[in-house]
């Protein structure tokens, strides 16, 4: 792999260290080398000198491939859109579409400050081979659920380790295998339970739905006396290796399983908002009880987009709304959230999140003549406050992920946009016509 | 003024009209002369065979010149924020400087879809000469206060008036100007009565902010004995020349008087969320009351971003979100609201916010090869979805208003962008070091 040399760098921020200026960071092997005055390499050097250089983000909770559905049945109640819009079509889905509409989404991702996406979907292998190919960092699971018929229970823990499997022995750094069932309402105690075993057996992250909308409470509690988090916890699966995606709808006595476990709590804002289910996770309660905490935006067709701008923007500002009091998340406790927190809880096994010599080098390299940025001075909580505040839609220059490129100059390095956007339009209206 | 001449829009779409195909628009002094198929022109002709045409939209309130103090202190409760930062910066503002932080303003606005906006500050004059040279219509006001001071009383309102009358002496088409009384907390009852018969006189608009704060109407009835809204339609200031920014905290009396006088009620979701002042505008009320509504971004301190898809999606979640209900506003209505609507209530002299002959040529032209509007069909509600629900921060293709182009291929047509950007630095740190 080729030493990537970021040269003459204007600002380097994130959440932790102070602000440096006009510094060289030389990427080496996957990881920050250095990072220094008159730095210098044989590989390959990109002027920095009108950028900002900010880590990574993880957008910790999606479905990529939803990006075929995105906008086609806006507006409506969530049954109806499922059962009349979204499952007609998912039931046509094949290998192929997931494959190209993952793509998209990939892409949207990496040009508004993604470098890595916890996902859960069908046909996994082929939303990894979109990962890879566009070189971006992934926790993969296919969704899994038995909808408690106990008939097909063996067959779904089969398929639930032979998908994990699959993901493994693709054997890429990018791709971290993790299983996926759905949720309490759509898989069986017995499932769940089995999933918390073969997980245990190698180690690895769940992800889950949890406690999104109150009936969805309600329902476990009438099928099993107890509240989703204390299910979850009673079938072992509230550790640190769960991520537990919405979780809306919890009392004081689930906050404080989440603590004590090291459960990982992903707020998805924007998607609680447009689906109405009520309010949104309350990160501030959660940071405030020493519960771990991260962010994701849902899947394309209930956001609608991808972008992790907007994603900081929507929880900052909903949060400051619910408590009446604007000064009750600052825009520095946001970005560390989606950057070094986020790293820490879903990627322990690598140091990322921070632009530090030793860690992984997932990076977005930010024009700084755009207007979102501007006003700018030499105080990093300013910058955080334009990443936070008025920077959607905006464009990464440049995005490393493990050390090696994915965007250049803003554009792919590994493929091209137009190209991917024939192939899923071709894709989409071929469904379409299924 | 040569025509323009729009050649093979793939899609025409607005809040009404049923989508149109493969059309040209030709473009006439300042109007649309003519929707059609195989027409011509001696003038300019941009081809938009990629493309989306959409109405222009008016952002129904904002502090333009305010871009210079963005990001400069957030997370702050809002007194510590005017009296530590803003209001000692604020003192030491020239015209020049309102001239330029103008300048960034409404680039960012046309990029973003907006061809109008109604804006309240100081030196408006200058203010004026922004918005003409990147041609962008305004509906601009001189801020007015005199803080209960009646010493101050006749200066006022004869700067009120001066201020009006230069604005008026421009005599520009893009230019309406129109009254800016600050707000009930800081204009005496005589200021605001005074500013109630001028603009009669002049059959002027006055906007004004109205019922932000919980805090603010409190005030008001110890006051007055009155609520906000009661006080302005006893003092003449409440009818359809009247623009009203927040109305957060009414009444259902209010309403009421909203509804029979015609008056406008300006959102603006984001500004009110991040400011924390515990809730937002709830237009569906509104609109089941028939009252006029509209939305605005406010200034850029206090969103922080200018953008039109942002502003639409926040205010269409917030709302899905207090109803606990995702039907209770559609895309179509919230776009209505920023387009055809807010024409008509804003420039009811000019027919505009919809794409008809006859109609104003503010346009926003949208390249279709963005992955923000993927994927798309030819269903007029599903690419209304995408350019509420996923488009924040697109980037427009080509920009006209009052049939001249303001952004051509991506680029402003009267300036650039860099040149823009450099004199707004340079005024930014004068303004730090004065």
């Amino acid at each position: 792999m080729e030493p990537i040399l970021l040269k003459n760098c204007k600002f380097i921020v994130d959440a932790i260290n102070p602000l440096r200026k006009n510094k060289d960071i030389l990427i080496k092997d996957g990881r920050i080398e250095q990072i220094g005055e008159n730095l210098s390499t044989n590989g390959f050097v990109l002027d920095c000198k009108d950028c900002l250089v900010i880590p990574g983000m993880i957008n910790a909770h999606t479905h990529s491939s939803m990006s075929l559905f995105r906008g086609i049945a806006e507006d409506s109640k969530l049954d109806e859109w499922l059962n009349k819009k979204i499952w007609p079509l998912e039931a046509k889905l094949n290998a192929y579409d997931c494959y190209v509409g993952t793509k998209l989404s990939v892409m949207e991702m990496l040009f508004s400050g993604f470098t890595c996406a916890v996902d859960m979907y069908f046909n996994m292998k082929d939303v990894a081979k979109a990962y890879i190919e566009l070189n971006f960092r992934g926790v993969l699971s296919e969704g899994l659920f038995d909808f408690f018929n106990e008939e097909v229970l063996d067959e779904k823990l089969k398929y639930a380790e032979t998908a994990f499997l699959d993901l493994k022995n693709i054997k890429s750094e990018l791709i971290k295998p993790s299983f996926g069932p759905h949720s309490t309402y759509t898989c069986s105690d017995k499932l769940l339970k089995g999933i918390a075993e073969i997980s245990n057996k190698y180690n690895a992250l769940v992800q889950i739905h949890v406690a999104e909308t109150k009936e969805e409470q309600e329902l476990c509690i009438r099928r099993y006396g107890l509240r989703e988090i204390e299910l979850l916890k009673k079938l072992g699966l509230c550790n640190k290796r769960s991520i537990l995606a919405h979780v809306v709808w919890l009392s004081n006595e689930e906050i404080a399983i989440l603590k004590n476990t090291g459960a990982i709590a992903v707020q998805n804002t924007i998607s609680n908002l447009k689906l109405a289910v009520g309010s949104t996770c309350d990160i501030r309660k959660l940071l405030n009880s020493n519960v771990n905490v991260s962010l994701g935006t849902d899947g394309p067709a209930s956001n609608n987009s991808l972008d992790a701008f907007e994603m900081l923007k929507f929880s900052a500002l909903f949060l400051k709304n619910m408590y009446h009091d604007p000064t009750v998340i600052t825009s520095r406790e946001i970005f560390r959230i989606a950057t070094y927190d986020s790293y820490k809880l879903i990627l322990p096994e690598i140091n990322g999140g921070l632009i530090r010599e030793g860690y992984v080098a997932d990076l977005s390299v930010l024009n700084l003549n755009s207007f979102k940025l501007k006003p700018i001075t030499e105080d990093s909580t300013h910058i955080i406050n334009h990443l936070v505040y008025s920077c959607s839609g905006l464009r990464a220059k440049h995005v490393i992920v493990n050390g090696k490129p994915s965007i250049l100059n803003g554009k792919l390095f590994n493929s091209n946009e137009e190209g991917i956007i024939e192939e899923f339009e071709k894709v989409f209206y071929s469904l379409l016509n299924r």
